[in-house]
């Protein structure tokens, strides 16, 4: 059956399963220390535009959060998140297991205010008794976000500003950061990310790879130890070419780049299949991830042609449901869908 | 450079590739709730022989040792395990990490006695003051062990015996299982560890797979919530096809005992290549991984030709160093060794 | 000067401290094995109406609320608190340190509504995707709250039903319990309490002990090997008998009683002399605990005669602050709190 | 019954007691912030002297070895302890329980061989695989040790050189430093300790305190933030008086010395009982701690007598008790046990 429940339902993108075949056999040394890991990284600070900048490679999305949050906080600091943010909600207490709070704040389409993180924080260090408390040692932010939704740049700048002037790091969450890059309307480079976040990763899972996420530490933030660190989380692959020839081929010849492009152009159709047809969007997301009023009726109808995803209850009438467009995405898909729309 | 440096060097098994490949673009739902983790974990009991038995994926050797450890000891309970253990030296403190003590035991070829295993146990209980002490919960082996050593059916069935006797669980390391499997004296099947452990894991990553390993529980052992356990370690892949596809086909058509013959008919070559031009062994290894000591200019030499890994220093003069076969050596690469030797 | 900042500005009620010295050459064993240990069981076990209770005694408050937390719950199991709990704001994290999540909810006059107990829990088994969220395992109430409300009987019964029917444990923090069982206006008893929780504590450092808490587990629920799991935690007391002596006194003759009785009919007197004078109060409490919303200049007045607790910000010109009495406040004090009012 | 259990087996020094009772109305400020706890501080700085101490209080030795240890080491790190020493068996795992590997070395009478130290320290350097080990951050020894034996000044100094060079920090645990510093034989002053130890507390539970040991933290090496930390450790008494009065008490005319002076002179005529009357001593102790080795029917008939603790199985017909003086032994309870040995 057609599916667009999610990003992560196809295996690897073409070139990525090719490079594995070509450099198969090749005697490489583990744990990361091969010569693809070592392109890869250089081909990422290129990317990023920032040659001090250092890379290093995870498995899977919560392991990186657990891990940079872990690794980067003190352990009398929390993460301060949106209510919604992916640490929050969807990670079974992967930080909290490891010891550290998430300090929830509201979320406005999905995203963290500035204003509300300044004022938490003035807040707590304006509390006589803020040493019975946990310290804000952090600032999480998913870009995209959960909702499919964007920060700018001016936001960015906002919240590396606030960052700064009490002593918290600025993570940001790329796990599906192809498709904001590549979103209509973002105004934010990979750039930008490097310049305001002392942290953040970029996707690969979601993003034509089998596996694998690429943390950047900008500033000399990274940890110190960090491989023994990695390894003591239960996160070191001993095959690290695996996550090195992957990502040196999506930065050869930008194609994570193309793979962005390729989900946002199809999402966009999409979306205005959607809008076209009368359907209502709970959201108004411009990346790979399209959020949907529907009716129950229409929807149990709907499920019978196409996979999506349950997001949550609308009222009792509706439902939201999320439709997804990855780097396999094709347009006779999106035409089968239009058709059962 | 040619390297018997270790069963990981290389990327993975034709025959996975390829199996990739064919399935790349079929949509797939999931966290290993794909048809093909399915069919996989069907094979691994068929070939355990042990119906009951339920199967897990996860991604490496020390994120499975530190999840199966975590999640099947209570709190107050430690680990037994050899001095040598993989759990005791080589992985970064991950089990002390998640709170549980590695309860160190002398080894004998890399092996625990069962006679040090109960008389610790029973020294433990005999102790008036053992609530203020490390409950033993569980006994770690590993087969083959880090010296590439092997249990007999019979030392499995004893530490078996004294595990059920004071209420612990036997848990064993398969990394290397598949050249354990297929050693020329080894009379210990898959069958006979599903029998005598309660958890244990058969390797794919040092077994021709580009990464995971099948965690085997028997008994009805397998923790509650254990899927929600492993995503709060940071250990659920998203893409859990890359898992399924590898291991189900590992186990078509015994491409598993395949790999391990092929590699442990190589290691016999070699071995006899060290004694036949007067090479000293450490240890009496017959898997994979083989033990020679080497006069430290020799050694000098040899690294000049050919990459071998260091283990230990033997004495001022003399170095331990490790040489391995895997799934891709080949005997063109025998031949070469020979002639370096 | 005159300090109504807390109830733990005193030291020991003094039959208490007469005890400790009646019975301090006394050679007793050690780590809560002692004779006083078990007299205060049995007498606390008498008071609470069940017989099948089992009592523990541990330190202090956060120490408690750790210990009972982490040992109660499973691994992915977090517990349910008001925003206002005491494990959500004021214990630096104590309940994350150890893994576990504090999921919040928000508070009403400082208590959790039932109907939000039940929504969440029932959202959370309805969302498909709860195997990769914190499990809600327990609910957390303090009684009396920490804005000095209490529960009604009925919203005990109301809980403990809804904790059954989701497979949670209801605990009840009594870190000032000897206040709420003596409020004018409670129809909660101690028996009662037993009844509905499956673990609660009866404060001793806030109603008159030195230090000291007690722990009732009812209906067998009492982690095994809870005094090694004490012991791991850092909170066992070589001379147990400290806590023993103290909670053996506080339970005869119903000393326990007694202190909340002397504590309410003066914390009775003080909101009337605050409602005399005009002052509004915060929050309408009937335990020992009043919040009083001052104008700031007033404040700093108030300030240079007497001690009181900031509690938070009301509005750019008004504060809360808070009074409390105690097992040590005297009918003379309170005249001259009343004379500088 | 006469009693040589430990030295924990009575309550608390008189003058602390008379203490305790003088100040117990005084209103004072929560958490370690009175004036008592400033003034004791103060006192123990004189005491080692070293102005530049940090001085924190804390609740009991587990605790105490527990926070100190996971406060000051980096995660990857762990703790180089002998084999016998109090945090490798008699803490029911307390510091692997926060993360930290326990680095087990041979004990030879109790102590660390400062040789062994260093010869570990350099193998784990010398190991090209070390970032896949646990890196050793500290070394624990206990003085006295659990053996009653003590460290010379020479040896003190070694270990504090050997730690100097490889960047760990030397943590004494002084749980009965009140005996090891009145030993006939010693030649290590507190200033000594001082000296050469980055961080060691100074006991107060088994020297006549109801509960309570002083960390001493010298170099500027307290861990920031420390108070938040031991909250979330669960170990901040709100009455911290009760740890202020305690310490103040004790280091007031010398009442430390004083304890351990009586302890050792009576310690010293129990040991030439135990000599004169034919017993043999398991180990040379000169502290207040004795080691007896008795025929097991000796044993049972003199454990109608006196109670003493058991130690370990010595062979089939002989067993190790202990026989513990305290700062409230009297010369009679000594008559009493010179007529049943």
């Amino acid at each position: 059956m057609l599916s667009f429940e999610s990003d992560y339902v196809e295996g690897a993108h073409e070139q990525i399963l090719k490079r594995l075949m070509e450099t198969n056999l090749e005697q490489l040394s583990g744990y990361g220390t091969d010569p693809y890991c070592e392109s890869a990284k250089e081909k990422i600070k290129a990317a990023c535009g920032c040659k001090d900048a250092e890379v290093e490679f995870l498995v899977g999305g919560t392991q990186t959060n657990q891990i940079v949050i872990d690794t980067m906080l003190a352990p009398y600091e929390g993460v301060i998140a949106a209510t919604s943010g992916h640490v929050s909600v969807h990670e079974a207490g992967a930080i909290e297991f490891l010891g550290h709070k998430v300090l929830e704040l509201p979320q406005k389409n999905g995203k963290l205010c500035v204003e509300d993180v300044r004022k938490f924080t003035e807040t707590f260090y304006a509390d006589g008794n803020h040493e019975h408390m946990v310290f804000p040692g952090m600032v999480y932010i998913s870009h995209p976000t959960e909702f499919g939704t964007l920060y700018t740049k001016e936001e960015l700048a906002q919240l590396s500003a606030v960052c700064k002037e009490f002593g918290m790091r600025l993570y940001l969450d790329g796990a599906r950061l192809a498709f904001g890059l590549k979103a209509t309307d973002t105004d934010v480079t990979l750039t930008d990310i490097a310049k305001y976040c002392d942290v953040f990763y970029i996707g690969g899972t979601k993003a034509g790879a089998l596996c694998g996420e690429a943390v950047v530490f900008t500033g000399g933030c990274k940890p110190k130890h960090f491989i023994t660190r990695v390894k003591q989380h239960g996160g070191l692959l001993a095959k690290g070419r695996l996550l090195g020839v992957q990502f040196d081929t999506l930065f050869t010849d930008d194609l994570y780049g193309k793979i962005g492009e390729h989900a946002i152009s199809l999402a966009v159709r999409m979306k205005e299949m959607f809008l076209q047809k009368g359907y209502k969007l709970f959201i108004d997301s411009t990346t790979n991830q399209q959020f949907v009023i529907l009716e129950n009726k229409k929807m149990e109808e709907l499920a019978k042609e196409v996979r999506f995803s349950f997001w949550e209850k609308y009222d009792d009438e509706h439902t939201v449901v999320r439709f997804a467009t990855s780097f396999a995405t094709t347009e006779e898909a999106l035409e089968k869908l239009d058709s059962v729309l």
